[in-house]
This record gives structure tokens, sequence and C-alpha cells, in this order.
């Protein structure tokens, strides 16, 4: 499946968590990143969110898409990592 | 069409966009709105956040999905504005 996955935690886990998702997806933004996993990844990625973020306090939405929808977008203003290097 | 959008701009703008953004999208996170748009209105938004970002600084992406198609997604922690106040 493609994932997109933005992230509201508490700035004394920001690290933690970025250099986590940081190793399954691609970084697009500050707090955002994206990527194709498979099932298995997706439920790790979860374990792993879950073990980092304090459930009362931060927030973490994951969009979940079939594998072969890729979302189209846009971008205004600058393209913190183009997309040709993630797709 | 349904639309996520998720910025970071300098902290100078941020209550610019935000406020801006409240009025045509539904808030669900820090620094990401999203909602259902006609064309016109989409067109709307773009130019008004091209208007309060600075392009060389701040990055906006929107994400853009048919309309029937609203993606499906999991919270972990906290849902800052609950699914049922904007779907």
């Amino acid at each position: 499946m493609y994932v997109i996955i933005v992230y509201d935690v508490n700035v004394s886990r920001v690290n933690k968590i970025k250099s986590f998702l940081r190793k399954h997806l691609n970084w697009v933004q500050n707090s955002v990143f994206e990527g194709e996993v498979t099932k298995a990844e997706f439920e790790r990625i979860k374990d792993g969110i879950s073990r980092i973020i304090d459930e009362d306090e931060d927030s973490v939405i994951i969009y979940k898409f079939p594998l072969d929808f890729v979302p189209k977008r846009e971008i205004l203003g600058v393209e913190k990592n183009p997309i040709d290097d993630i797709i």
C-alpha cells in the first residue's frame, strides 16, 4: 500500500519519530513522510510509532491508499524534497 | 475533488495561512487541513496560499483526490479534530 504519515508530537519526541520514520519512508516535508510499504512493514511502522509517542499528547495520522494509487500533488513554494528523488 | 494540504511555513506566516485555510477546509492536525472543494474553490485556495507564502522559503503540498475518493486513515495517539466533525 501507499501511505502518507503526518505527525504532531511534543518537541522532545520529534527527533526520535523523524529518525524512525526515515528508516521506512521518504521525508517530504516537515512532519510529513510518505512511501510504499508492505502490509508487514505497515504494521512495524505502526508499532514503532506507538512505542515512541505519548498517546495522550501526540497525534499521528496515517492516510492509506491502494498500492497502485499514488496521490496527485501540487507544490506551492519550495519543494523540500523533490519528487524525483522519492517516487 | 478532495484535498489534503500540509504546510511548512515561516512562523511569522503560520497564523495567516491557518486562518485562510480554515475558511475553506477542515483543520485536522497542526499544519494539516483537508476537505471537499469544487474546482473553483481549489483555484481560489491556491491563489490565496500563493499570496500568503514566501515562495523561496515556505512549502505547501496539496494532495488531490477524486471527489468520491476519501482516503482511509488511522490515527495513533490523540485525535485532534475527530473525523465525525469533519466528514
